[in-house]
């Protein structure tokens, strides 16, 4: 904690100390992609990862050591209906995970990606936003700090998940937080609901969102008051990631609303995340258009446990292999064009 | 040969024998989907592409040996400068090809793709299609037989892709012959091109669509006329893949023009194909709408050599490992809604 005493001044100093890009190495990379047998940008944003890359690690990009962090939360608004499946499930699902018998341990598997999953105090969800604040400064902060712990093993891609019966409308509340509008421009079907759960979603969030509306302007309080601790984790974790210069790869629509807080706080702060895809809950093409993010993936997929990034951790795989792996026109002894 | 003695008529045949999807593999497969942990459809295009396999597969779904074939041919039209690049850059890409330093060797790797390039009479380009037919009904007939050796190893996943310097140029007239429009219409930068240069690659690829108009009512005088080895190398694969069963990932926008000459044949004759990702050659989105297939990657690449299919093999590898290796509720003993 810091000398003042408030927990989040320690995040403020993070943010304060980002590291910026190595443009040296990106300048590297952009030049070695001139030189490699292919047309100058052919392979489009295969190209453009490779620098990315390069860029965040400060030298010719790798991916040896990949991870997928999933962060799992309850949600104390879980209890008024928001979601078509009971709390009990992230319990369920964190077993299942551990068992191996998730999509995301078979998109793992597939892209030899490790897999850590964090669950957070399930048996004590946040308490309802709809009626009050999620959890403390105090606790808010901590979870942030604790979310930093999937940078322990220094991997060197980091793809951010969750798993939260109730967490996307938690994510449409901090949306309508961040950028304004209503519980209805934000809120989804989520896992699926029908007309009845839809509508009551919406009152729900609408709730939260005229109740915490005083604090907006003050994107950390608007975490503390709003967030689960799913989201507070992934929030830390992609601080984290960018102070040890780990590029990462952001999931769907309640990883993008962590990374939303971060860059409320500072509009450089997502410089070293790629948004994975795109996912078929609706808002997250408004949340993703608002930030001035283009996704690599467009594959309708509205799951979460960062199914989406790792998909896309797999063409960040590829475009390093192409970058370092490929011969140059005068290697390969291929005529270049003039 | 039929007993006809017209090489196409063995074509003719085969298209009018062709196997229909397997229901029953398709439904079991859907039923698998529904009880697996994740609710209904969150995996999105991940879900119907496992489906789509079963359906062609007969089974549940596999992905053991997958192939990239890569076809490259030279063509006659090369020499009036319709690309940005020699026609020896083709020979010299087939050997890069063969010494592993090409980005296809690098994708292949990534993902455990099996690689196979077919040259085809490299040093006997097809005639130029803006003085008379490509070639004639007996050779293309043959390319075409000779495509479908690429299944000789049965292949349960075949991505079609090529290089051919000037082939985007053929492609385009292609497009034209089978679905209207002049070449300005069709005609893209390709490999890169100047101002001076796409207008060049424009007007000759016009004087072919001009000189064979009135066979543009036949689709396999359409190829043997305006098409290249490659191309009918690729159209004999994806039939052949079809006749076999294997489902196919077509790449980008040549390769699309093969596949386009088979749907002029039969609008069913595409229905074992995903088309594997939209390239950045401008026509190859309006080549998709037209034949009404959604692409499923969209990452701003145009280089060909199978790239685009490799990269969308890599999801549909993900795509059977959920469908395989998944728990369903009942196993994983997590709650279901309702």
């Amino acid at each position: 904690m810091s000398a003042t005493g408030l927990p989040f001044d320690d995040i403020r100093a993070l943010i304060a100390q980002m590291p910026t890009p190595d443009m040296r190495a990106r300048h590297d990379a952009r030049h070695r992609q001139e030189e490699l047998t292919k047309p100058s940008g052919s392979l489009g944003r295969l190209e453009d990862i490779a620098e990315w890359m390069a860029s965040w690690q400060g030298r010719a990009p790798s991916v040896n050591r990949p991870v997928v962090a999933v962060f799992a939360a309850n949600h104390g608004i879980a209890a008024k209906g928001v979601s078509a499946y009971p709390p009990e499930v992230t319990q369920a699902m964190v077993e299942n995970f551990a068992a191996g018998g998730a999509a995301i341990n078979q998109i793992c598997a597939s892209f030899d990606l490790g897999l850590k999953v964090f669950d957070l105090a399930l048996d004590y969800p946040t308490d309802d936003i709809s009626e009050g604040p999620a959890f403390s400064e105090k606790d808010c902060a901590a979870t942030m700090a604790f979310g930093m712990e999937c940078l322990a093993d220094q991997p060197d891609l980091l793809c951010i998940g969750e798993m939260g019966i109730g967490n996307t409308a938690v994510a449409a509340a901090l949306f309508a937080a961040l950028f304004g509008g209503t519980a209805a421009d934000w809120v989804g079907p989520g896992t699926g609901h029908d007309a009845a759960g839809l509508e009551r979603k919406r009152a729900v969030v609408q709730q939260a969102i005229d109740l915490h509306r005083p604090h907006f302007g003050n994107p950390l309080e608007v975490l503390r008051r709003l967030g689960g601790r799913e989201i507070a984790a992934m929030c830390g974790a992609i601080l984290g990631a960018r102070m040890q210069r780990v590029p990462v790869i952001v999931d769907g629509y309640v990883a993008t609303a962590a990374a939303a807080v971060l860059q409320a706080l500072d509009p450089s702060a997502l410089d070293h995340c790629l948004f994975g895809h795109v996912s078929a809950e609706p808002g997250h093409q408004a949340a993703l258009a608002r930030m001035g993010k283009v996704p690599l993936l467009a594959l309708g997929m509205r799951l979460g446990e960062g199914t989406g990034a790792a998909l896309a951790a797999a063409m960040v795989k590829a475009a390093v292999a192409c970058h370092n792996g490929m011969a140059t026109f005068a290697q390969a002894q291929v005529p270049n064009r003039d």
